[in-house]
């Protein structure tokens, strides 16, 4: 399966890499690839420079479409040619995973509307103004709603990822996964200690 | 703090950006660069292409010195140019920190000598054959011995990290940047569930 993730400048380092560590894993499964509204570099302000595509080079869409978060996220939802993408390839991708502030770019779309959703705790308020017809879930590590998987903060990212996994290839396979990167992972989603 | 975090091919990806997520989180205490033995691109079959600087770059030492593992370090044991550099920046450093099997690569300049420390569980076997005199420690989620931090697999070194973190500026902060990134944090380096 191919896996596009998303970036842009200011992304959430573990956002992304918590997702990536785990389908990595199973390289033979998921290729993974980086991608970007310009292409060429994307950086973060925890000096990490990483290279990237252009979102133009996929066609019909990806089997596994990943939007991360970041502070970054607040600039990117303003970007019209950024959404457009978005929306256009998550209609045509097979899943659509996001994590921590990443739904609110996903929610602004349009495609979240009327369907289950969750982002992070801390950044909650405003990420819901970007999707006012989501029928958000605050207690969640995690959400399923058909094709669209919606994680909370950052290492929710990781039990999300690990769950969808689960929903792929089965449970024992994912808590091989988790076992591997001697990960905990919450496998219940409505465990959710971070909602206060 | 300047923090230089070590790349080579087939780094493992989590080993490296665990403890970045953490760290970046305070980046007006932190400013972290990813250095590699000749510069550049390196890469791992995660899909992953970060830009380093060179390690001769650092001339005394840095602050905190991150030593990652992966497949990678089964080849870089062998590099004597870069297990000399490695061993010259971590004599300067003033703390270095391992995740994984980044052990072996420390444990091999000799400096873990007669020194308390762990490494992964799976790899376990393999990384010990590279540091015969260092006092290995199989069930602990990290070690820490005067200014050496080693730890188990993979997401230890986020554990390992925030018990830096706590070192540095208390358990408070520590805490709250788990709490910030969603992060169940194992606050007890004795509890390794994964060592059975």
């Amino acid at each position: 399966m191919n896996v596009g993730i998303l970036m842009f400048e200011e992304f959430e380092t573990l956002d992304v890499f918590g997702p990536v560590e785990i389908l990595g894993r199973l390289k033979e499964d998921f290729k993974i690839k980086f991608y970007s509204l310009s292409g060429g570099e994307v950086s973060n302000s925890h000096g990490i420079t990483i290279f990237t595509r252009k979102l133009k080079e996929i066609k019909n869409g990806v089997d596994i479409f990943i939007i991360p978060g970041g502070y970054g996220t607040r600039t990117a939802v303003e970007n019209n040619s950024l959404l457009k993408a978005i929306r256009e390839i998550s209609e045509l991708s097979k899943y659509v995973l996001t994590v921590c502030t990443g739904a609110a770019l996903l929610a602004k779309t349009g495609l979240l509307d009327f369907k289950n959703a969750t982002t992070n705790k801390i950044a909650f308020d405003w990420v819901i103004t970007n999707g006012q017809n989501v029928n958000w879930i605050r207690k969640a590590r995690w959400v399923v709603d058909e094709k669209f998987y919606t994680s909370s903060g950052v290492s929710a990212g990781m039990d999300m990822t690990l769950d969808f996994l689960k929903d792929l290839h089965g449970v024992d396979i994912a808590r091989q996964v988790a076992e591997q990167i001697e990960y905990e992972w919450t496998e219940d989603s409505e465990n959710d200690i971070f909602c206060k």
